[in-house]
């Protein structure tokens, strides 16, 4: 609990009556606060001339710290908690999306109109021309959040179930960010053969897939099959999407230290979905020196365990991590927590750039090589430079769904991160910014342009 | 044209400029008028001293209708018609349905318990105990609702892309008569086995499963094989919902003309999903003369062309639908339009019962035997007694949901229509009343209810 920072993911709120009089309120939030507890709002819910009645928001590090917040507080003489409520479990409850009508239904008119017999004639337009689909229902703006539950967060093969909120968030943020309505679709199985023909069959509802927490190596065989087999576009957001703000901070980055993504020595560390899907967009975007490690060190050629993706990226070069990062100008994890010291990154050439991306807990905490490191970033968003896929997949299948891209090409990947890049101004750029905010309103837009100004001019678009 | 009523299925938007001087509206009413259009809301958009901009609401009874009352209103002196838009096809623009969060994504606390990290605790709270997915996703409120295209209303097999807009307005209906999320899943393929393997996989999303417009006798095979092989409740609408509201009138007629259900002389015409599925609920409810017939006549035992279903209901008798309807007290059709003539009519027993509930078009026009039977009733909304299952299944899928029912029971569905027949009272009952409207906000509570109630007498219900 000493590590972490108290933050929204263990965020409670406690109700509590104390007497109406001076001092209570405050030993409440003595007690908190004496434990390290966040405090955000407070309400006062009822007051009467003997009782007060509040709410109070905090925010703790971890369960056991909430509890031991709550207790606290419990302890306290003449306060009574009368609950204390999960926010974020309370927050799920029922789940977090809805599918709504956009038309009311409140007279036989509407219903004639919507349903029969009116919507026959919609549907023999659609069968007499095909692609009015497009026109007179939701698939062109409705996107499959595809997952087999195989790779959740960094959390693991916990199945379809488990993964379902976080299919919703994604679809939450898909319709907040992007316009984009998206249905979470969490499969019954992790053969590849039957997912591939599972999209397939769904297809004809869907105006775009996006694959998520699909794992390596399956994901990108998956990838690949639909992207021929299908004509709407396919995108894996734990590749692309992770691939597409990686380049857009360290294109960023680079403008800080003054150097050149063609000279650079690059280690990318994890060899899954995002470390190969990164190393990709890299050497798209002109990077030449790129050494990729794995849990068993450098992907050297005459290692005989490398899968398909891996050999890809092979080097004659061997050792382990901290052999690859000695004198290398960027390291990029995509791994585990902790596994890179400060004694690894000190080993770096001049004005090390280091985005530390696992998630929840980074490759190495930012506060240890805060002196040592030229630009830092993480996948966390109580540090700057968060490296958050929010910034690029509404804008992406925005752009994609509104030129009707039959499917994705790394071009349309590099511009989308070029665009991420070019909003944080050459004026603004610092070493603890070098992304938009996600809350900047201008990143879809910007992006889905970007994306679409690629596809038209890779063939891709069909409007 | 002569023989249909203007309706909301072919309603128009016309906007038109006229001088500002007394009697140009009323031309253009008149020209509607004497054309047989239905005029509905007349607006006022702009007017200066030289000139009126009105938008008028027109239904007419077919698209050449409707094009001979925009032409009519062209021709006329001084008259501009800016534009005439469709009604039904407007509205379909874009879709009908859209997927939205149900709490707002405008702060970075509000990623944190929605999307990561705090999501992954809800995650594991899942995956430790897989019950919950039901409280803590859309799961428990989140209706499938599948099809394959093969019969889309009474147009036939139009495939899944034009069978879209038919289940999103389904996905309306569950919305607004239930309450229930429910989201359209149309599958490009018409594979008995691929469709059953498709909504096994994805079944983690759904708390239930809605079958629609699949082809007889393909969907007898579908709906059987997933309620043995999943845990959530599967309903044929076409089958069961039209069986539950065909029996809630037919109980009401019966009260009517005092006669009981076991005694009286039933034929069925239309032996796909939707005529067996009456045939079987109607045994259930206590019905023991039925002979039903299909496109070739009685269902005779000797016949050798009969399916599985069929061969439930061969009776002895031979002959044709005339000879089946002689001496008969009810008649139940869910065939094609105008198979009965008035003589067929006028050959059943005293106070005969005839539902017509071909769609758009009836077996028979009501108007041609309104002196002849007791009761009439019909799939049509401009007729009274309009047999419509948006009567059944937004209350049957609210009980099964409410009570997590594992599947459905024959008591489940006859408890429904007893219900929905209760909701017109011996007082109001009449015979043009003998179902209660769609729009009456009991009839999803009381048929949920009553869903429930026998589901715990069925032992399938979970909670």
């Amino acid at each position: 609990m000493a590590n972490l920072t108290p933050n929204s993911s263990y965020s409670l709120t406690i109700r509590f009556e104390v007497p109406n009089r001076p001092g209570m309120l405050a030993s409440v939030v003595q007690a908190i606060s004496t434990l390290g507890g966040s405090i955000g709002q407070i309400d006062l819910v009822e007051q009467t001339r003997d009782l007060s009645l509040r709410n109070i928001i905090v925010d703790a590090a971890s369960s056991d710290h909430a509890d031991a917040i709550v207790q606290a507080i419990k302890s306290l003489p003449d306060v009574k908690v009368l609950h204390a409520d999960d926010r974020t479990f309370a927050l799920h409850q029922g789940g977090k999306i809805t599918v709504q009508s956009k038309v009311p239904l409140s007279r036989q008119s509407d219903l004639a109109m919507a349903y029969t017999p009116g919507v026959g004639r919609v549907c023999m337009a659609i069968a007499q021309d095909p692609d009015r689909v497009y026109e007179l229902t939701v698939k062109g703006n409705m996107v499959a959040i595809v997952t087999d539950g195989s790779a959740v967060l960094g959390l693991g093969n916990l199945g379809p179930e488990a993964a379902m909120p976080v299919m919703e968030g994604k679809a939450m943020l898909f319709k907040e960010f992007g316009g984009i309505d998206a249905f979470p679709i969490c499969l019954a199985t992790q053969d590849t053969d039957a997912i591939v023909e599972a999209v397939k069959m769904l297809a004809p509802v869907f105006g775009g897939v996006n694959l998520e927490d699909i794992a390596a190596p399956r994901c990108f065989e998956i990838e690949t099959r639909l992207q021929q087999e299908l004509n709407i576009p396919i995108f894996h957001d734990d590749q692309h999407g992770t691939a597409i703000v990686s380049l857009a901070a360290l294109s960023n980055a680079l403008k800080l230290v003054k150097k050149s993504i063609s000279d650079v020595k690059i280690v990318i560390n994890g060899a899954g979905a995002a470390g190969v899907a990164i190393a990709r967009l890299l050497r798209k975007a002109g990077a030449t020196q790129i050494s990729m490690c794995d849990s068993k060190g450098i992907l050297s050629s005459d290692r005989a365990d490398l899968t398909e993706q891996k050999r890809e990226f092979a080097v004659e070069m061997k050792g382990t991590l901290a052999d690859a990062m000695k004198g290398t100008d960027v390291f990029l994890g995509v791994s585990a927590p902790g596994v890179v010291s400060p004694e690894m990154v000190k080993s770096m050439a001049k004005d090390p750039i280091v985005f530390a991306m696992a998630n929840p807990v980074p490759e190495i905490q930012p506060e240890l090589v805060r002196d040592d490191v030229a630009v830092m970033a993480t996948g966390r968003s109580d540090y700057p430079n968060q490296i958050n896929n929010v910034l690029a997949f509404p804008g992406v299948f925005r752009g994609a769904l509104d030129c009707r891209a039959s499917n994705f090409t790394t071009n349309m990947y590099l511009q989308a991160a070029l665009a991420i890049a070019s909003l944080v101004a050459e004026s603004d750029l610092s070493r603890e910014n070098i992304v938009p905010s996600v809350f900047d309103d201008r990143v879809a837009t910007v992006v889905s342009a970007a994306v679409q100004k690629a596809a038209r001019e890779d063939g891709v678009a069909r409007i």
